[in-house]
Protein backbone atom coordinates (compact mmCIF):
# COMPACT_ATOMS: atom_id res chain seq x y z
CA UNK A 1 0.00 0.00 0.00
CA UNK A 2 1.45 3.57 -0.99
CA UNK A 3 0.62 5.92 1.62
CA UNK A 4 2.70 8.33 0.00
CA UNK A 5 0.56 8.72 -2.97
CA UNK A 6 -2.50 9.63 -0.93
CA UNK A 7 -0.20 12.53 0.27
CA UNK A 8 0.55 16.17 -1.48
CA UNK A 9 3.35 16.73 -3.02
CA UNK A 10 4.55 18.88 0.12
CA UNK A 11 3.69 16.02 2.56
CA UNK A 12 5.94 13.72 0.32
CA UNK A 13 8.83 15.37 0.57
CA UNK A 14 8.04 15.65 4.45
CA UNK A 15 7.84 12.14 4.60
CA UNK A 16 11.17 11.64 2.17
CA UNK A 17 12.60 13.63 5.28
CA UNK A 18 11.78 12.02 7.93
CA UNK A 19 12.88 8.97 6.22
CA UNK A 20 15.99 10.00 5.61
CA UNK A 21 16.58 11.66 9.15
CA UNK A 22 15.58 8.13 10.66
CA UNK A 23 17.93 6.13 8.32
CA UNK A 24 20.48 8.81 9.51
CA UNK A 25 19.52 8.51 13.23
CA UNK A 26 18.85 5.15 13.75
CA UNK A 27 21.91 3.61 11.37
CA UNK A 28 22.00 -0.15 10.37
CA UNK A 29 20.72 -2.90 12.29
CA UNK A 30 22.51 -6.22 11.28
CA UNK A 31 21.52 -9.59 12.20
CA UNK A 32 23.51 -12.57 12.53
CA UNK A 33 22.38 -16.34 12.82
CA UNK A 34 24.57 -19.63 13.59
CA UNK A 35 23.34 -23.24 14.13
CA UNK A 36 25.68 -26.20 15.53
CA UNK A 37 25.96 -29.36 15.64
CA UNK A 38 26.52 -30.00 19.75
CA UNK A 39 28.59 -33.06 18.42
CA UNK A 40 30.73 -30.37 16.24
CA UNK A 41 31.43 -28.61 19.66
CA UNK A 42 34.49 -30.73 21.20
CA UNK A 43 34.65 -29.70 25.05
CA UNK A 44 36.94 -32.38 25.59
CA UNK A 45 39.41 -30.25 24.08
CA UNK A 46 40.71 -28.12 26.44
CA UNK A 47 42.46 -25.70 24.26
CA UNK A 48 39.72 -25.55 22.29
CA UNK A 49 37.83 -24.61 25.40
CA UNK A 50 40.41 -22.08 26.92
CA UNK A 51 40.28 -20.45 23.67
CA UNK A 52 37.11 -19.65 22.79
CA UNK A 53 35.05 -20.02 26.24
CA UNK A 54 36.10 -17.08 29.14
CA UNK A 55 36.73 -18.76 33.00
CA UNK A 56 33.25 -17.12 33.69
CA UNK A 57 31.59 -19.22 30.55
CA UNK A 58 33.70 -22.30 31.68
CA UNK A 59 32.12 -22.07 35.06
CA UNK A 60 28.51 -21.26 34.05
CA UNK A 61 28.53 -24.07 31.64
CA UNK A 62 29.90 -26.47 33.74
CA UNK A 63 27.73 -26.19 36.70
CA UNK A 64 24.67 -26.25 33.88
CA UNK A 65 22.24 -29.76 33.91
CA UNK A 66 23.70 -30.04 29.88
CA UNK A 67 27.32 -28.36 29.93
CA UNK A 68 27.91 -29.50 25.99
CA UNK A 69 24.34 -27.70 25.28
CA UNK A 70 25.40 -24.84 27.08
CA UNK A 71 28.67 -24.64 25.66
CA UNK A 72 27.36 -24.97 21.83
CA UNK A 73 24.58 -22.35 22.79
CA UNK A 74 27.16 -20.15 23.77
CA UNK A 75 29.49 -20.67 20.70
CA UNK A 76 26.46 -20.43 18.57
CA UNK A 77 25.85 -16.87 20.33
CA UNK A 78 29.40 -15.65 20.23
CA UNK A 79 29.64 -16.73 16.25
CA UNK A 80 25.69 -14.68 14.94
CA UNK A 81 27.34 -11.55 17.51
CA UNK A 82 30.72 -11.75 14.53
CA UNK A 83 28.17 -12.58 11.94
CA UNK A 84 25.81 -9.32 13.18
CA UNK A 85 28.42 -6.91 13.11
CA UNK A 86 30.05 -7.90 9.83
CA UNK A 87 26.27 -7.18 8.47
CA UNK A 88 26.33 -4.24 9.46
CA UNK A 89 28.47 -2.03 7.02
CA UNK A 90 28.92 -4.66 4.16
CA UNK A 91 31.67 -2.71 2.36
CA UNK A 92 34.00 -3.23 4.75
CA UNK A 93 36.39 -5.89 5.05
CA UNK A 94 38.15 -5.13 8.38
CA UNK A 95 35.79 -5.84 11.19
CA UNK A 96 37.63 -8.37 12.98
CA UNK A 97 40.90 -8.29 11.41
CA UNK A 98 42.29 -11.95 12.86
CA UNK A 99 39.31 -13.62 10.35
CA UNK A 100 38.11 -17.96 11.08
CA UNK A 101 41.64 -18.34 13.34
CA UNK A 102 40.66 -15.42 15.94
CA UNK A 103 39.57 -17.19 19.13
CA UNK A 104 35.78 -16.20 20.56
CA UNK A 105 37.04 -15.63 24.16
CA UNK A 106 36.40 -11.59 23.56
CA UNK A 107 32.85 -12.20 23.03
CA UNK A 108 31.46 -13.34 26.17
CA UNK A 109 28.30 -14.14 26.92
CA UNK A 110 27.03 -14.44 30.34
CA UNK A 111 23.44 -14.73 31.72
CA UNK A 112 21.72 -11.00 32.64
CA UNK A 113 19.41 -10.44 35.65
CA UNK A 114 16.62 -10.25 33.10
CA UNK A 115 17.44 -13.34 32.49
CA UNK A 116 18.49 -13.14 28.58
CA UNK A 117 22.00 -13.66 27.40
CA UNK A 118 24.31 -10.68 27.58
CA UNK A 119 27.02 -9.57 25.21
CA UNK A 120 30.41 -8.20 27.11
CA UNK A 121 33.28 -7.09 24.47
CA UNK A 122 36.98 -7.31 25.59
CA UNK A 123 40.31 -6.56 23.78
CA UNK A 124 40.25 -6.57 19.81
CA UNK A 125 37.13 -7.58 19.63
CA UNK A 126 35.94 -4.44 21.42
CA UNK A 127 38.28 -2.25 19.42
CA UNK A 128 36.58 -3.87 16.63
CA UNK A 129 32.78 -2.81 17.47
CA UNK A 130 33.68 0.42 18.45
CA UNK A 131 35.48 1.10 15.55
CA UNK A 132 33.01 -0.23 13.48
CA UNK A 133 29.91 2.20 15.28
CA UNK A 134 28.50 -0.61 17.13
CA UNK A 135 26.12 0.88 19.60
CA UNK A 136 24.21 -2.07 20.77
CA UNK A 137 24.24 -5.89 20.37
CA UNK A 138 21.92 -8.24 21.86
CA UNK A 139 21.58 -12.15 21.06
CA UNK A 140 19.06 -15.03 22.06
CA UNK A 141 19.95 -19.00 22.13
CA UNK A 142 17.95 -22.10 21.95
CA UNK A 143 18.91 -25.54 21.62
CA UNK A 144 16.68 -29.14 20.89
CA UNK A 145 18.26 -32.38 21.43
CA UNK A 146 21.11 -32.47 18.67
CA UNK A 147 22.19 -28.50 17.93
CA UNK A 148 22.16 -25.36 18.88
CA UNK A 149 21.12 -21.86 17.79
CA UNK A 150 21.13 -18.34 18.47
CA UNK A 151 20.68 -15.14 16.39
CA UNK A 152 21.94 -11.61 16.99
CA UNK A 153 21.06 -8.64 16.30
CA UNK A 154 23.48 -5.17 16.22
CA UNK A 155 23.22 -1.42 15.70
CA UNK B 1 37.09 1.11 8.26
CA UNK B 2 36.73 4.63 11.03
CA UNK B 3 35.14 6.68 8.82
CA UNK B 4 35.08 9.31 11.37
CA UNK B 5 38.42 9.55 11.66
CA UNK B 6 38.58 11.23 8.31
CA UNK B 7 36.06 13.93 9.41
CA UNK B 8 37.22 17.13 11.27
CA UNK B 9 37.35 17.58 14.73
CA UNK B 10 33.58 19.25 14.26
CA UNK B 11 32.40 17.19 12.18
CA UNK B 12 33.44 14.30 14.61
CA UNK B 13 31.19 16.05 17.09
CA UNK B 14 28.12 16.58 15.18
CA UNK B 15 28.49 12.78 14.06
CA UNK B 16 28.93 11.65 18.10
CA UNK B 17 25.72 13.47 18.95
CA UNK B 18 23.93 12.37 16.36
CA UNK B 19 24.43 8.63 17.28
CA UNK B 20 23.45 9.75 20.93
CA UNK B 21 20.20 10.90 19.69
CA UNK B 22 19.59 8.23 17.10
CA UNK B 23 19.89 6.08 20.42
CA UNK B 24 17.65 8.11 22.60
CA UNK B 25 15.22 8.26 19.71
CA UNK B 26 15.67 4.45 18.51
CA UNK B 27 15.90 3.00 21.98
CA UNK B 28 17.28 -0.50 22.19
CA UNK B 29 16.21 -3.80 19.92
CA UNK B 30 15.75 -6.97 21.31
CA UNK B 31 15.96 -10.50 19.87
CA UNK B 32 14.50 -13.79 20.58
CA UNK B 33 14.89 -17.27 18.87
CA UNK B 34 13.16 -20.07 19.93
CA UNK B 35 13.64 -24.27 18.31
CA UNK B 36 11.13 -27.21 19.60
CA UNK B 37 11.26 -30.32 18.69
CA UNK B 38 7.46 -31.04 17.63
CA UNK B 39 7.25 -34.30 19.80
CA UNK B 40 7.76 -32.00 22.58
CA UNK B 41 4.56 -29.99 22.08
CA UNK B 42 2.12 -32.87 23.04
CA UNK B 43 -1.51 -31.03 21.29
CA UNK B 44 -3.13 -34.58 22.54
CA UNK B 45 -2.82 -33.07 26.44
CA UNK B 46 -5.80 -30.72 26.19
CA UNK B 47 -4.90 -28.71 29.53
CA UNK B 48 -1.72 -28.01 27.76
CA UNK B 49 -3.08 -26.72 24.61
CA UNK B 50 -5.50 -24.58 27.10
CA UNK B 51 -3.60 -23.26 29.14
CA UNK B 52 -1.23 -21.91 26.33
CA UNK B 53 -3.68 -21.66 23.11
CA UNK B 54 -6.32 -18.87 22.55
CA UNK B 55 -9.39 -19.76 20.89
CA UNK B 56 -8.58 -18.36 17.99
CA UNK B 57 -4.76 -19.81 17.83
CA UNK B 58 -6.78 -23.17 19.00
CA UNK B 59 -9.46 -23.37 15.55
CA UNK B 60 -6.54 -22.10 13.13
CA UNK B 61 -4.20 -24.92 14.07
CA UNK B 62 -6.60 -27.58 14.10
CA UNK B 63 -8.60 -26.57 10.84
CA UNK B 64 -4.05 -26.58 9.52
CA UNK B 65 -3.05 -29.37 6.74
CA UNK B 66 -0.40 -30.23 9.72
CA UNK B 67 -2.13 -29.01 13.18
CA UNK B 68 0.99 -30.18 14.89
CA UNK B 69 3.33 -28.55 12.87
CA UNK B 70 1.44 -25.24 13.14
CA UNK B 71 0.62 -25.46 17.12
CA UNK B 72 4.56 -25.88 17.78
CA UNK B 73 5.14 -23.11 15.26
CA UNK B 74 3.02 -21.05 17.74
CA UNK B 75 4.52 -22.07 20.55
CA UNK B 76 8.46 -21.31 19.16
CA UNK B 77 7.06 -17.65 18.07
CA UNK B 78 5.06 -17.10 21.93
CA UNK B 79 8.34 -18.25 23.56
CA UNK B 80 10.66 -15.81 21.03
CA UNK B 81 8.70 -13.14 22.15
CA UNK B 82 9.07 -13.63 25.35
CA UNK B 83 13.23 -14.03 25.19
CA UNK B 84 13.20 -10.53 22.58
CA UNK B 85 11.05 -8.57 25.69
CA UNK B 86 13.51 -9.96 28.09
CA UNK B 87 16.71 -8.57 26.27
CA UNK B 88 15.17 -5.62 25.41
CA UNK B 89 16.37 -4.36 29.17
CA UNK B 90 19.15 -6.99 30.13
CA UNK B 91 19.04 -5.28 34.30
CA UNK B 92 15.77 -5.48 34.70
CA UNK B 93 15.02 -8.79 36.15
CA UNK B 94 10.37 -8.64 36.17
CA UNK B 95 9.40 -8.06 32.68
CA UNK B 96 7.68 -11.58 32.93
CA UNK B 97 7.03 -11.77 36.61
CA UNK B 98 4.96 -15.24 36.48
CA UNK B 99 8.45 -16.56 35.55
CA UNK B 100 8.57 -19.97 33.54
CA UNK B 101 5.06 -21.46 34.40
CA UNK B 102 3.10 -18.58 33.35
CA UNK B 103 0.55 -19.63 30.19
CA UNK B 104 1.50 -18.13 27.30
CA UNK B 105 -2.18 -17.79 26.22
CA UNK B 106 -1.99 -14.12 26.58
CA UNK B 107 0.51 -13.84 23.76
CA UNK B 108 -1.49 -14.55 21.04
CA UNK B 109 -0.19 -15.04 17.14
CA UNK B 110 -2.68 -14.37 14.59
CA UNK B 111 -1.73 -14.44 10.75
CA UNK B 112 -2.36 -10.42 9.72
CA UNK B 113 -3.41 -9.40 6.16
CA UNK B 114 0.12 -9.05 4.98
CA UNK B 115 0.71 -13.38 5.73
CA UNK B 116 3.29 -12.36 8.71
CA UNK B 117 2.38 -13.52 12.03
CA UNK B 118 1.37 -10.70 14.02
CA UNK B 119 1.60 -10.85 17.89
CA UNK B 120 -1.65 -9.68 20.58
CA UNK B 121 -0.68 -9.37 23.70
CA UNK B 122 -3.22 -9.52 26.76
CA UNK B 123 -3.26 -8.96 30.25
CA UNK B 124 0.08 -9.44 32.78
CA UNK B 125 1.76 -9.80 29.39
CA UNK B 126 0.41 -6.56 28.00
CA UNK B 127 0.98 -4.74 30.90
CA UNK B 128 4.78 -5.65 30.83
CA UNK B 129 5.19 -4.99 27.81
CA UNK B 130 3.91 -1.55 28.43
CA UNK B 131 5.78 -0.96 31.22
CA UNK B 132 9.08 -2.22 29.53
CA UNK B 133 8.66 0.19 27.56
CA UNK B 134 7.92 -1.93 23.85
CA UNK B 135 6.50 -0.06 20.78
CA UNK B 136 6.74 -2.92 18.83
CA UNK B 137 7.08 -7.00 18.43
CA UNK B 138 7.45 -8.57 15.63
CA UNK B 139 7.91 -12.49 14.48
CA UNK B 140 8.53 -15.12 12.01
CA UNK B 141 8.17 -18.62 11.49
CA UNK B 142 9.45 -21.75 10.16
CA UNK B 143 9.08 -25.52 10.19
CA UNK B 144 10.67 -28.45 8.80
CA UNK B 145 9.76 -32.03 9.35
CA UNK B 146 10.46 -32.82 12.98
CA UNK B 147 10.99 -29.57 14.79
CA UNK B 148 9.89 -25.73 14.63
CA UNK B 149 11.63 -22.37 14.72
CA UNK B 150 10.84 -19.26 15.03
CA UNK B 151 12.48 -15.23 15.87
CA UNK B 152 11.00 -12.23 17.13
CA UNK B 153 12.42 -8.41 17.06
CA UNK B 154 11.02 -6.42 19.37
CA UNK B 155 11.82 -2.35 20.43
CA UNK C 1 11.23 -1.41 35.99
CA UNK C 2 8.87 1.12 35.06
CA UNK C 3 11.45 4.32 35.10
CA UNK C 4 9.44 7.17 33.64
CA UNK C 5 6.91 6.50 36.80
CA UNK C 6 9.72 7.91 39.15
CA UNK C 7 10.08 11.11 36.94
CA UNK C 8 7.99 14.11 36.63
CA UNK C 9 4.83 14.82 34.60
CA UNK C 10 6.78 17.37 32.24
CA UNK C 11 9.78 15.23 32.15
CA UNK C 12 6.87 11.99 31.13
CA UNK C 13 5.58 14.24 28.77
CA UNK C 14 9.15 14.53 27.34
CA UNK C 15 9.67 10.89 27.25
CA UNK C 16 6.64 10.39 25.38
CA UNK C 17 6.90 12.88 22.69
CA UNK C 18 10.59 11.30 22.36
CA UNK C 19 9.00 7.86 22.39
CA UNK C 20 6.85 9.26 19.63
CA UNK C 21 9.36 10.78 17.52
CA UNK C 22 11.39 7.68 17.94
CA UNK C 23 9.01 5.40 16.21
CA UNK C 24 8.09 7.84 13.47
CA UNK C 25 11.92 8.28 12.32
CA UNK C 26 12.95 4.58 12.57
CA UNK C 27 9.91 2.69 11.69
CA UNK C 28 9.04 -0.62 12.20
CA UNK C 29 12.08 -3.66 12.06
CA UNK C 30 10.41 -6.64 10.66
CA UNK C 31 11.74 -10.27 10.98
CA UNK C 32 12.35 -12.86 8.75
CA UNK C 33 12.84 -16.68 9.37
CA UNK C 34 13.20 -19.52 7.02
CA UNK C 35 14.34 -22.87 7.93
CA UNK C 36 14.49 -25.97 5.00
CA UNK C 37 15.86 -29.33 4.72
CA UNK C 38 18.83 -29.58 2.22
CA UNK C 39 16.72 -32.77 0.35
CA UNK C 40 13.86 -30.52 -0.47
CA UNK C 41 16.27 -27.97 -2.73
CA UNK C 42 16.50 -30.15 -5.30
CA UNK C 43 19.24 -28.26 -7.55
CA UNK C 44 19.76 -31.18 -10.36
CA UNK C 45 15.85 -29.63 -11.70
CA UNK C 46 17.18 -27.18 -14.12
CA UNK C 47 14.51 -25.37 -14.17
CA UNK C 48 13.98 -24.89 -10.37
CA UNK C 49 17.69 -23.56 -10.38
CA UNK C 50 17.45 -21.20 -13.27
CA UNK C 51 14.22 -19.42 -12.29
CA UNK C 52 14.91 -18.67 -8.16
CA UNK C 53 18.78 -18.09 -9.02
CA UNK C 54 20.56 -15.62 -10.77
CA UNK C 55 23.37 -16.22 -12.95
CA UNK C 56 25.90 -14.94 -10.48
CA UNK C 57 24.36 -17.12 -7.57
CA UNK C 58 24.11 -20.58 -9.62
CA UNK C 59 28.14 -19.62 -10.36
CA UNK C 60 29.18 -18.65 -6.70
CA UNK C 61 27.29 -21.50 -5.59
CA UNK C 62 28.31 -24.64 -7.81
CA UNK C 63 31.74 -23.32 -7.02
CA UNK C 64 31.53 -23.94 -3.46
CA UNK C 65 33.16 -27.19 -1.60
CA UNK C 66 29.22 -27.87 -0.94
CA UNK C 67 27.23 -26.63 -3.43
CA UNK C 68 24.22 -27.92 -2.56
CA UNK C 69 24.48 -26.12 1.20
CA UNK C 70 24.87 -23.13 -0.47
CA UNK C 71 22.27 -23.07 -3.04
CA UNK C 72 19.80 -24.10 0.06
CA UNK C 73 21.06 -21.48 2.10
CA UNK C 74 20.41 -18.81 -0.65
CA UNK C 75 16.75 -19.87 -1.07
CA UNK C 76 16.08 -19.76 3.10
CA UNK C 77 17.95 -15.59 2.87
CA UNK C 78 15.92 -15.44 0.22
CA UNK C 79 12.05 -16.45 1.81
CA UNK C 80 13.37 -15.07 5.01
CA UNK C 81 13.52 -11.45 2.94
CA UNK C 82 10.17 -12.02 2.02
CA UNK C 83 8.70 -12.83 5.50
CA UNK C 84 10.95 -9.97 7.06
CA UNK C 85 9.27 -7.75 4.22
CA UNK C 86 6.03 -8.76 4.89
CA UNK C 87 6.15 -8.16 8.32
CA UNK C 88 6.51 -4.74 8.13
CA UNK C 89 3.14 -3.97 7.38
CA UNK C 90 1.37 -6.39 8.52
CA UNK C 91 -2.03 -4.35 7.24
CA UNK C 92 -0.66 -4.71 3.83
CA UNK C 93 -1.82 -7.66 1.46
CA UNK C 94 0.27 -6.68 -1.74
CA UNK C 95 3.50 -6.50 -1.12
CA UNK C 96 4.52 -10.40 -2.61
CA UNK C 97 1.95 -9.34 -5.48
CA UNK C 98 2.77 -12.98 -7.09
CA UNK C 99 2.36 -14.56 -4.64
CA UNK C 100 4.12 -18.10 -3.26
CA UNK C 101 4.70 -18.98 -7.06
CA UNK C 102 6.77 -15.80 -7.37
CA UNK C 103 10.06 -16.89 -8.61
CA UNK C 104 12.93 -15.97 -6.49
CA UNK C 105 15.76 -14.68 -8.50
CA UNK C 106 14.92 -10.99 -8.26
CA UNK C 107 15.95 -11.12 -4.44
CA UNK C 108 19.72 -12.19 -5.52
CA UNK C 109 22.09 -12.71 -2.33
CA UNK C 110 25.95 -12.18 -2.69
CA UNK C 111 28.70 -12.16 0.04
CA UNK C 112 29.41 -8.66 0.49
CA UNK C 113 33.09 -6.99 1.08
CA UNK C 114 32.63 -7.83 4.84
CA UNK C 115 31.64 -11.87 4.58
CA UNK C 116 28.14 -10.89 4.97
CA UNK C 117 25.67 -11.92 2.86
CA UNK C 118 23.90 -9.14 0.98
CA UNK C 119 20.69 -8.30 -0.78
CA UNK C 120 20.52 -7.20 -4.11
CA UNK C 121 16.83 -6.29 -5.37
CA UNK C 122 15.55 -6.55 -9.03
CA UNK C 123 12.56 -5.95 -11.07
CA UNK C 124 8.95 -6.39 -9.03
CA UNK C 125 10.98 -7.17 -5.45
CA UNK C 126 12.59 -3.92 -6.09
CA UNK C 127 9.28 -1.99 -6.54
CA UNK C 128 7.08 -3.85 -4.17
CA UNK C 129 10.01 -3.05 -1.54
CA UNK C 130 10.50 0.61 -2.42
CA UNK C 131 6.65 0.50 -2.30
CA UNK C 132 6.42 -0.73 1.00
CA UNK C 133 9.10 1.96 2.54
CA UNK C 134 12.09 -0.61 2.80
CA UNK C 135 15.55 1.51 3.20
CA UNK C 136 17.38 -1.59 5.00
CA UNK C 137 17.43 -5.34 4.49
CA UNK C 138 20.29 -7.65 6.28
CA UNK C 139 20.38 -11.09 6.34
CA UNK C 140 22.33 -14.03 7.86
CA UNK C 141 22.73 -17.39 6.89
CA UNK C 142 23.79 -20.93 8.62
CA UNK C 143 24.15 -24.51 8.07
CA UNK C 144 24.37 -27.67 9.08
CA UNK C 145 24.39 -31.29 8.02
CA UNK C 146 20.78 -31.45 6.54
CA UNK C 147 19.40 -28.27 6.27
CA UNK C 148 19.86 -24.66 6.15
CA UNK C 149 18.23 -21.57 8.22
CA UNK C 150 18.69 -18.11 7.54
CA UNK C 151 17.38 -14.75 9.27
CA UNK C 152 16.46 -11.51 8.06
CA UNK C 153 15.69 -7.97 9.60
CA UNK C 154 14.35 -5.28 7.55
CA UNK C 155 13.63 -1.35 7.84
Amino acid sequence: MDREALLGPKRQLEALALRQAGELLAGPTGVGVDIELMADINIENETFVERNFTAREQAYCWGRPNPHASFAGKWCAKEAVVKAVSSLDLGCPKVWTKGDAAPLDEIEIVIAASGAPEVVLYGDAKAACAKAGVRQIKVSISHIDSFAIATAVAH
